[in-house]
């Protein structure tokens, strides 16, 4: 994995690639090499969806090895949804194949010369990029399959759906799972628009002939890997929680915290939680059976497990095991606690290549706006599906909740730097809000999850509803990410055992020390974290963002928030402190 | 005119007005009083829509009083198009009317609490403020003949259309003419969205029993009118040319000068222009030959008297004779060389309320989007139809440039902070390429009107094709503009006559000096222009601005303009010094 794959779409001729060493590079990956890319290379004033923008697609430093947990792929660019830098990483099997290829990133670039559409093929044999205007238009599931049958069943596929093509900023770039199905998006920011402002519809990899990345001291990254995976099962979350339930375990917890987004943020407290919590997926699921609807993971070497399979009353298939973040953007933020809907919302934005969270705070800016009622899961749909089709009212919506909210001259509208707010309302969680306000990617919540100490009592406790402690919980959470999860290709949710067990700890930096040669420790890493943040704040400001960028929407410090009553409480001039370390 | 008027809309009970001494605001007008208070009570990081903003509405220091051309009202606010501070201005009646009933400013303040629709009748025995909701939804033109039945014909109206009621970024405040009808317009940036927010339809003015404002130096001051007037009938551009044909003289100018945007600025000359120049619009004017087609003024003590009047070919009235503006924005940048069209589109747009520089620019992009071709008179119309009805397309456009090429993905968006470029194309003006990029109100031709040395060779020559003397010549006048017009009522055509002639525009010092009986010096003006641009500059930066939203689009410096293949060459480091004086 020690080359840059970089292909050049036009607009002077036809696509041609080039491949060049990682270079100055080296010692980058995942979100750590994205921004590297984008921030060095990218000039911030210029048009997303121009020749001038980038995107690059980076496995994590980690990927392709087996070290459990290391299947995130990152996607770097400038955002057409925020406007500053944006990364947002997916599951799947994309990145491990990707890296076995020998590929630290691909960086599409330029634009092409008409509105060809393109597809890229990649194996052992090398890099093959052909039109593809046959794919125009297809959704991601029928254009996986379409690959499947040109490529057989052992391919990997990065792609957009109608979204990306159509441009929109709440586009996403969807990435296969085991079962080679478009499940798992770099869902934020409208990178799919990046990747269809580029003309490339999918890029299929296949790693047959490739082998296992090595580490440079076997030894000590086996027995690492050893402690990291006995570690991961050994934290109730991570061990057991998560692959009970998946992430859906998480409804009845924040429900219960009184943090839920509810119709809009109008309440932290949604009535309905229990009919779409993860208990009662977990029952539906088992009751109607279908094969695979147990727990696995979204790629090879995943060793907690949350994935699972969302089939209908029929045993039909529907789509994965929808993500917490789902159930609660198509659900409790809607009105919604019909499970068979939010699943097909899940699906649909999967095929369309549509961010599930910036969707579901779209439409329930769309309902505030009188678009539909709170609750008519009939019209989420609908609307979702005008969104596919790319009717008027669907390019509004695919464009994402700020935009949205402009169109209809709504005033409450749950954005920061023009990315929706995720599952967790900033008022019951302020150190989310914190991370809210100030990520680098605008409302991100794995930016800096502070629901960890806020909520779960892991890695410390910090009372949810007062300031006091939010800003060095998130500034910390922040650091560690954009290095230990971000940039290793590591799941997110290996936090939850490495913030409680410094053992499990210890034994991710020995598996990245083992696995780079090198003798990193800890502080090395922080201090890595910190130059990615600094990289991203760089680039921010230049592309005209301001420490008024780093705030929550007024109504977040005027509107007290039900059940608690409470208002975001955390002082401007703090989070302004958040990158003063 | 020593009061402020300050209408609190609720939400905690029913509005309300008080009135209260000028304080520390005396000796502000217009622009400068509507920046003042914006930037003293206005929080920067507000939600333009919201209870925090206020409409300001003042007219012009002189306004009011016989001074010649000082008959311009200016409305503040925090703009739901720039998202920074605004000012537009109008011509029409309303600004001496209320000068006259003693206002300085109106201030329109807090949000109803619920979507009642109000009126405001201001006269001689004081305020009424009352529910009006069987005027929701009117056109400005039905509204204003219903606030004629019940008022008489001897008042002025400040009001809104459907696209204000609908909060509209590109909605205008119209403010009634001579003729009592709705066709001068403070078009930019929203400021009709913030009034349909307060809940105002309209103020209706009746200045009855109330006398002509007297200047504190009579004697004085009638001598400096008479120098002013006999000045500003001595300029072959006051005196000449603008009676002769209005402001469309510029379209046969500026054509020629290869600046006239084309086709959404992809061209700076246009097949069709001779069939809109002011020289055939007003033959055909002559030509259809209904009452009141000679020039006139828009506003009672105008002495240039460039407005007209445009009937049919039945003789039919259509709509006020078309500004340049509106010329170029629906017709050239459109594609579109029919008059009859562009005259039934700007009385479209003033009848719903809306800007047609922001509508011309939004219909450009919406082409280039491919909604509509180039030249389609009847999808132009079709689509400001459609803002007016407010469909899901009508939103889109109603909202702007910007919004417009968001949702339908399109990279070349001629908009500086979100509002459209007017009527010169900066690589071929490239002094008014400065003013577009720096200016606090976003793209604004008046602003600072740099076409005058540009093009004009008014107030000397500058090579409009080289960056050279550009921001010298952009930053003088930006901050004459401040204050010399947009703070005194006087109307922007003035500047040809002072900037030629060192006795006109000694002329307008004696008669600022004379009104208000202090020693005012031409320096003076000049600080005092520099702090209401300073107080401007100093809220856009809290709510978020900085050098980066001082730039042009990036495709302006990469697109050679035909036909002098010319990009615009004024440096970054340059612009940011346009306000370091």
């Amino acid at each position: 994995m020690d080359k840059i794959l970089r292909i050049n779409m036009g607009p002077d001729g036809d696509p041609k690639y080039t491949e060049e060493p990682l270079g100055d590079y080296a010692g980058f990956g995942g979100r750590g090499l994205t921004s590297a890319i984008v921030s060095k290379e990218v000039s911030p004033l210029c048009h997303p969806l121009g020749e001038d923008n980038k995107l690059v697609i980076a496995p994590g430093l980690l990927s392709g090895s087996t070290a459990a947990m290391s299947g995130r792929i990152s996607v770097g660019c400038k955002s057409p949804l925020t406007g500053g830098i944006k990364e947002a990483n997916a599951g799947g099997q994309a990145s491990q194949v990707l890296a076995r290829l020998g590929y630290a990133a691909i960086v599409l670039e330029g634009k092409p010369k008409d509105d060809t559409l393109y597809s890229v093929f990649i194996n052992k044999d090398g890099v093959t990029i052909a039109p593809a205007n046959s794919l125009k238009g297809l959704g991601n599931y029928d254009l996986v399959e379409k690959m499947k049958e040109a490529h057989g069943e052992k391919i990997a596929c990065i792609s957009i759906g109608p979204a990306g093509e159509m441009k929109m900023a709440a586009a996403s770039v969807a990435c296969t799972d085991m079962e080679l199905r478009p499940t798992r998006h770099a869902g934020r920011g409208g990178v799919g628009a990046v990747m269809g402002a580029k003309g490339v519809k999918v890029i299929v990899l296949d790693d047959a002939g490739m082998k296992m990345r090595q580490p440079k001291d076997p030894e000590k990254f086996k027995e690492a890997n050893k402690a990291w995976v006995a570690g991961l099962r050994k934290h109730a979350i991570t061990g057991e929680s998560l692959p009970a339930y998946g992430t859906n375990v998480l409804t009845n917890i924040i429900n219960e915290a009184g943090a839920f987004p509810t119709n809009n943020f109008i309440s932290g407290r949604f009535d309905g939680a229990n009919n779409i919590s993860g208990e009662t997926q977990a029952e539906t699921e088992n009751a109607r059976g279908g094969k695979g609807s147990a727990t696995h993971g979204c790629h090879r070497g995943c060793v907690i497990r949350c994935s699972g399979t969302y089939y209908d009353k029929d045993g039909q298939f529907v789509s994965k095991q929808v993500e917490y973040e789902t159930i609660w953007a198509h659900g409790a933020n809607c009105g919604i606690d019909d499970l068979d809907a939010i699943a097909q919302l899940d699906r649909l934005d999967d095929d369309f290549g549509l961010d599930t969270i910036e969707m579901g705070a779209t439409i329930g800016v769309a309902m505030e706006a009188g678009i539909a009622e709170f609750g008519d899961a009939k019209a989420a749909i609908r609307l979702i599906k005008e969104a596919g089709k790319g009717t008027d009212l669907g390019r509004i919506i695919g464009n994402g909740a700020a935009i949205t909210g402009k169109v209809f001259g709504v005033e409450r509208v749950p954005v920061v730097k023009g990315q929706a707010m995720p599952a967790y309302d900033p008022r019951a969680v302020q150190g989310i809000g914190v991370t809210y306000a100030t990520s680098t990617m605008g409302a991100d919540h794995t930016a800096g999850y502070s629901v960890t100490a806020n909520i779960l009592d892991v890695g410390g406790t910090v009372d949810p509803l007062k300031p006091e402690g939010q800003i060095e919980l998130a500034r910390n959470l922040q650091i560690a990410t954009a290095i230990l999860t971000d940039s290793t290709g590591m799941c997110l949710f290996i936090a939850f055992a490495i913030l409680d067990q410094p053992d499990t700890f210890q034994a991710l930096v020995d598996l990245i020390a083992a696995f780079t040669g090198q003798s990193i420790t800890a502080n090395d890493l922080t201090e890595q974290g910190k130059a990615i943040l600094k990289m991203e704040r760089d680039f921010n400001r230049q592309a005209g963002l301001t420490e008024a960028d780093d705030r929550l929407p007024e109504y977040f410090k005027k509107e007290a928030l039900p059940p608690h009553n409470v208002t975001f409480q955390v002082k401007d001039e703090d989070l302004d402190q958040v990158f003063n370390w």
